[in-house]
């Protein structure tokens, strides 16, 4: 098996004494892939070369892979079998920040303003083409390592939107006997949508992924999507109720897999001195807390969870002065302009509330605008309410990691476009992201609601997240690998 | 038969004399429902009283209809009967003005900056309810007009989405021996669009529309969308391939039927003297005429259209000077902050434009923001190319009939966001309408194709117009209702 990834499990650097160490690599996305190469033995896990010593160790082991050993005496050790993948500096930029990162990212999360932006043109080609050398290199890697492991006929795993064209490249290279899956993390975006991007990306992404054998993602509704996308595909025939695509011979089977995390390491971690140091702090905010943890993207919909939050105290005026809302908001991708402006309009927004209604004892909004998953947690195991308010989210993992630490029987206020709504709806306060009034009403809810259904709603939370792990997620992809490998038939 | 539509065919005035007058109505909806007029014989029209001459009429007429003499010499002298629906004034404003055309107008097109706007609340609710109390209203007169008619089964044919709510309201009075029949004249948005409306405002729209017996669009794109959404409510069973919804006992046929306009109407108002006149002086413009002819709506796409027809000039220096944009936009809902925005937007790129490549002798962007019929239907018959880049558009009748009076061989550039674009797309130039360089080639490959591919184009255009013409259009609904009252089974 061959998992194929743009980050890898692993940065390689070098000491100052001049010896070759790594780190792990962090994120929600590679904390899933290791539950897969912990379940998956002998798998090979592909990457691109992120640091200079990265590119090093991607030199001395082309063609084949190198030996990591794992571990930190928490019960995973093993040995990480890793292939690093070397790009053309400028194409990595091209596909990384000029084509991924804002044009395919904007438009599966639908943050547009599309009377004005995007304005694509040739510089949107010239990224495409940088695209698709890098995912040829992926494809290229992945050849050299089933090679190198002897295998004809390999399980491919191919992850996330920065790698939409390497399927294709890797069928080309290795064949219909390759088992090709492709999984996205983030949504599908529906017909309309998809159309904003140009034809050629479409028709390039359309054919690559089609010639997976699965095509997955977290929910059915992006599932839906895709298939509304590929009825538009010539030649490309969908089965609605079997959830299958066939394209010539081969059957795409169109699956769900709502990724998930892994609670008993979240749940010793939160365990921890540092968190339960940090707690202290946490603790000592006045009245009750209502938290937010988020990457400061702008479909996090930061700014209008702030102007709710306003709307409360106006709506519901007893409640001034009895909560602290902290927001810890890991910066993200602060280069780009439509970031830039978006971290000025979260602050703007934030003094707002704190200039009208603080005072010298309470400041109603604390923002944390900072990178500290121990404060996260220590915040997670105290909050009173949880506001995972996104526009659109593939998936929201804090919603997840908060269900399983929090102590306090506290309520999560969770959007219908987070993609954890179909799993998470039953034990959450549901909110329309864009309305303003009911997100007040919704927080003002979850504060003052009966100890009996706050409970009843965390257990209802628990419950969800611990029926369907991280193991679950993986062990339900192999599962269907096995039976579309055996001849079986699925759905 | 009785048609429903917000607006009517005629509107009263009184003379200063005292004595009771009528005018037209204009627009391509009322154009459309004229014909349905034409072909239905006895067919009563239902529409709000908007002027206070308008209100009198209804009262006069309440529980009944009155008939207006059609006519002009044209041939098509007739009766038409009206009946007149008078709302309360806040009411009605809260519909029109903060419901229908911000909010679903936006949704529908996705002109909404999402991580931005909307901002929904108590605001959305009253207006939402106003909105109802109106299509209340209008139930009411068709159950009156159809009492006085005396007909227990009429056939009630509901138009746009002013009135999304009638159909539910006119079952609930009529009963299921009437034949409901929903028109939607602008796209329907897919499920994450449609998700931007409030939780009330979607099951209630949805639960009407499915009270409905057929539900129809433009586009085979937005029946899918429909469809999609439908999906999500509990009880409606999506039969996908025969594109009907099972609601309890009763389907709903979910059909297409792709507006047109009267080629031979249009084309004799294009013979007429006015035109002819006007002619004269869209000669007199400078070079190749490019056109264009919208409504000042975000949706579309009229700034960048002017950034590309300045890209066109950066990649095809040959073509300054040589040709003329004449850009006739009608000046629309200059009230809301938004349209306003978006005109000063408009100006900004055309100056921008003049300002770079003006001479004293030539002026690139002609903009004549006016609503100037005559002058429009004058630069159809003269333009060497015609630009319709809307970003979304319900059908886009500009391209059928520019198509139709055109006699330069003139190429149209046409959207992939149009619905027109389903029909005519062979006869086209196809472009997106984010991809300002793509825009800029395809107009300049409109511009200078060589004559016989030019009349090829124009060619297919003009007979894909002619075989789907208004009375087309009215004719495969009548047959779609007759087939269905009389217990067939449609597709």
């Amino acid at each position: 098996m061959i998992i194929v990834s743009n980050r890898g499990p692993v940065t390689f650097s070098r000491s100052e004494s001049g010896e070759r160490r790594y780190s792990r690599g962090a994120g929600g996305l590679v904390t899933a892939l290791n539950a897969v190469m912990r379940l998956s033995e002998g798998a090979v896990w592909v990457a691109s070369a992120r640091s200079e010593e990265d590119v090093e160790v991607a030199r001395e082991t082309r063609g084949f892979y190198r030996e990591v050993e794992e571990g930190g005496g928490e019960g995973r050790e093993g040995t990480l079998r890793v292939a690093l993948v070397e790009h053309d500096e400028r194409d990595y930029d091209l596909m990384y920040n000029h084509l991924a990162n804002p044009l395919i990212w904007f438009v599966h999360h639908g943050l547009y303003d599309l009377p004005r932006s995007p304005n694509l043109g040739d510089d949107t080609r010239r990224a495409w083409e940088a695209y698709r050398r890098v995912n040829a290199s992926f494809a290229e890697t992945v050849s050299e390592v089933a090679s190198g492991l002897g295998d004809d006929e390999p399980t491919v795993l191919v992850h996330d939107y920065h790698l939409y064209t390497t399927p294709g490249e890797v069928r080309e290279r290795l064949g219909e006997g390759a088992f090709i899956s492709f999984f996205l993390h983030i949504p599908w975006p529906e017909p309309d949508l998809w159309r904003v991007l140009p034809r050629y990306v479409r028709e390039e992404v359309l054919a690559s992924l089609l010639s997976s054998n699965v095509v997955a993602f977290h929910t059915r509704r992006y599932a839906e999507a895709f298939l509304a996308t590929v009825r538009e595909v010539p030649g490309a025939e969908v089965d609605h109720d079997r959830s299958v695509v066939r394209c010539g011979d081969r059957e795409v089977w169109v699956r769900v897999y709502p990724i998930s995390i892994d609670p008993e390491e979240f749940a010793s971690f939160a365990r921890s001195e540092a968190v339960i140091e940090e707690e202290r702090r946490v603790r000592e905010l006045p009245g009750k807390l209502l938290l937010r943890v988020d990457r400061m993207d702008l479909s996090k919909n930061i700014v209008r969870g702030f102007a709710a939050y306003e709307r409360m105290f106006e709506r519901h005026p007893e409640t001034v002065g009895k909560v602290t809302f902290l927001a810890q908001l890991q910066p993200s991708r602060q280069e780009v302009p439509e970031y830039a402006a978006y971290a000025r309009e979260i602050e703007a927004a934030a003094r707002r509330v704190n200039d009208r209604y603080g005072t010298a004892d309470w400041t109603p909004v604390r923002l944390a605008m900072e990178d500290n998953f121990v404060r996260s947690v220590a915040a997670y195991k105290n909050y009173d309410a949880l506001l995972v308010n996104a526009v659109r989210d593939g998936m929201n993992l804090v919603a997840k990691e908060g269900a399983i630490v929090n102590e306090r029987g506290g309520v999560l206020v969770l959007s219908e476009g987070a993609g954890a709504f179909e799993e998470l709806r039953e034990g959450a306060v549901p909110v329309s992201p864009f309305d303003l009034d009911e997100q007040a009403d919704a927080i003002h809810r979850a504060l003052t609601m009966p100890r009996k259904e706050r409970e009843r709603l965390a257990g209802t939370l628990r419950s969800r997240v611990l029926e369907n792990t991280i193991e679950d997620w993986v062990r339900a992809q192999l599962a269907d690998i096995e039976t579309y490998r055996s001849g079986g038939s699925g759905y």
